[in-house]
């Protein structure tokens, strides 16, 4: 039976990787990925850098397919994510059936953690469940954006025995931007916190735990705006961008902590 | 100027720690550590395990201290943890000004990630304050529960483009146990989930990562009695238990999803 095992490799740092990660790499014989483009294929690039720096194992092969076009800005949000699920699914199925052999070890090697705003363990149950290929799934958890986030700032990302609430931009823009607790905004390609309430503290961070990580701290009221210059500029430089944020509602810690 | 590392080793799994972990680790002249009583002494057995398996340093030293006592169930919560981070505050500030030289390097090693509900950074800041020792603080993100649990269950937290909420089985309780999208209870020493919508579906952890792990998944209405036995007879047996749960309403997914 195929096994394939979803690793996640942390936010772009190869120092992120954990030793389980290390050790499922070795156990790997097949790396899987997506070329998402010129623009996105300093992302591949960290891959195959993990992968010579980690497998020690000769002859472990790297397989790239075009990434499936993707709507955007669809008018009907959950109907295009399904669309390019069902694309997706068609090819990975294609690459495993192709480039696996029947008692062989594949891998994923996941931006961050398989669990958090990541796709690729949803496909594998279409690919699955489309019947073609059989294989089992392993999941190595990594360190994901929030932490490098979190760890860059060197800040808890909540007060003490207070909730946090992991969102995404386009989520929290439909909800009509009220942020009442800690709030961790993702997937933010068009950063709206300028919008928000000027009083919240914004902890944002982009490129995080890599040599290009920038940071910025303050009222969003102060610092809006610098961040989309430094956004814009990054952006413009390395062609994407990943950033992420914590929104903290000001002046709320317990009266004596 | 002394340096203390804050680094997450992430949930008992040894193999959870990350490159930058080990780095940080072989660059720690003292280990600093809480004893908390023998029947949490498997937990610095880990930290011994994992200083043992990683530092290639000759002489780290392992500074053990007995943890402070503290009110497991006040009157006024925020105001026991306050005086509980303060007593902590005074004892790692002895422990770095008598163990720690002044250009040397110290770490604490911390379950999971030390920006989910963990005291460390808070305790650090308050030593800071204090004015009597200085030092720069760097922070080495880890696996949380949170990740080993998705990772074991082999699920994402959340459904497509939805929020998670992160919290405590306190908060939950104190909010009337309403559940309404994918939330990750951590903290719940005495967990009430059988109390909650018994249609929702719960992902349920133990000691993740481990040997030792266990898990559990289903209806709240079919599987939470079954989950109590498990959590007692595995507390009986180990002396402690960490474990951690995600809720999950049912039949929520999108239509096409």
């Amino acid at each position: 039976m195929r096994t394939i095992q979803v690793i996640g490799i942390g936010t772009g740092n190869p120092e992120h990787l954990t030793i389980q990660g290390i050790r499922a790499l070795n156990a790997t014989d097949v790396v899987f990925a997506l070329d998402k483009g010129e623009a996105k294929a300093g992302l591949n690039a960290v891959r195959r850098t993990i992968c010579q720096l980690y497998a020690e194992r000769p002859g472990c092969r790297f397989v790239e397919a075009p990434d499936p076009e993707r709507d955007r800005r669809p008018t009907d949000y959950s109907a295009a994510v399904d669309d390019w699920h069902a694309a997706r699914a068609a090819l990975y199925e294609d690459m495993i059936a192709t480039h696996l052999g029947e008692d062989q070890t594949g891998a994923f090697l996941v931006w961050g953690d398989p669990a958090l705003y990541d796709s690729t363990l949803r496909i594998l149950e279409r690919v699955s469940a489309r019947g073609r290929v059989a294989f089992t799934v392993s999941v190595v958890p990594g360190i994901t954006s929030v932490q490098a986030l979190a760890a860059s700032h060197r800040i808890p990302l909540h007060r003490i025995g207070e909730p946090v609430q992991i969102t995404t931009g386009r989520r929290l823009r439909d909800e009509g931007g009220a942020v009442t607790g800690a709030t961790v905004v993702m997937l933010d390609g068009d950063p709206t916190f300028d919008g928000l309430d000027p009083d919240l503290v914004i902890y944002w961070g982009a490129y995080l735990g890599t040599p290009d990580e920038l940071l910025s701290t303050g009222r969003i009221g102060d610092v809006a705006e610098s961040i989309h210059v430094m956004r814009a500029e990054a952006r413009e430089r390395h062609g994407w961008i990943m950033d992420i944020y914590l929104l903290m509602p000001r002046g709320r810690q317990s009266r004596r902590a």
